[in-house]
């Protein structure tokens, strides 16, 4: 059993003042941490019947690719606005300050089958509640979700109270 | 041998009239051709006594993630201005009009150690270029780079000719 919070490094007043940022680059940097999130995401994995993993831009590719390779599964990238170039479906999603929107290309999901969602972290749950309605417009079926880090002081846990989440790294205050 | 071209599709007109996007969720989508990608990024990295596995936001992630979990090494982010929260170097790059950079953690690479760099595409190398200027402003040595599509016709092999260069698949005309 690995110590992971002890490989992530916290930086006040990122990106803006009073913000702790939890930055796993730290992690990253670590072989033996790195492979043992991959691990604990893969052990999640077993009995879902999932045929594709899809993560977020940007972060989540880290571990959503790593997660494909060791599964011998596909990976669907979602990623922000204009990034795709294929037909694509769309979700908004609300910010503090005004909306965002994620994307994945249209024919990326099959009806029916089942998928992982990957990131590297869940805050307010907004972003991944988006990926999810994605997946659900394309008629698949979210299996799980696996983050790294989780901001357990915020209420994602209302937003994504339908999904089975694992989270590895749980802070329970800023 | 897998064909790893007919897993990328082309997308005429992406992102600017008259460019031909080569896609490569397509081939993401596909674990033989992903897991073969990895193989060769993978077969590249042997005897190069590489310590560090580096790679370009975003694209590259996904496969220098891979890599890195598959040798068992940690993982360097290269990114786009104002992403990274701890002290980071810094190395701007010219565009077709205007400049933009990269940047890397100050405390993410040893001197002298050797990195493999990875990219999802080169095209003028301008990217690849400042990238490995910043692993050498970090003391560090750039063993190889791996890229998964080549556009052969533009001039990047002048710009990044003192490198050692991995490309899996080339276009030689757009």
């Amino acid at each position: 059993m690995i110590d992971l919070k002890s490989a992530i490094r916290s930086i006040p007043d990122f990106p803006k003042k009073g913000i702790m940022f939890r930055d796993i680059t730290t992690l990253l940097l670590d072989p033996e941490a790195f492979h043992y999130v991959i691990d604990q995401m893969e052990d999640f994995s077993r009995g879902k019947n999932v045929s594709k993993i899809l993560a977020i831009e940007s972060r989540g590719f880290i571990f959503g690719a790593a997660l494909a390779d060791r599964l011998g599964l596909g990976f669907v990238p979602i990623r922000k606005t204009g990034k795709l170039p294929g037909e694509k479906l769309r979700q908004e999603y609300e910010l503090e300050y005004g909306i965002d929107a994620v994307e994945i290309h249209a024919d990326a999901l099959k009806p029916r089958e089942s998928i992982l969602m990957v990131d590297d972290l869940v805050a307010t749950g907004g972003t991944l509640e988006a990926a999810c309605k994605l997946v659900e417009k394309s008629g698949a079926n979210v299996s799980g979700i696996a983050v790294l880090v989780d901001l357990a002081f915020l209420p994602w846990r209302q937003r994504l109270a339908k999904y089975d989440v694992l989270s590895l790294v749980k802070y329970e205050s800023e």
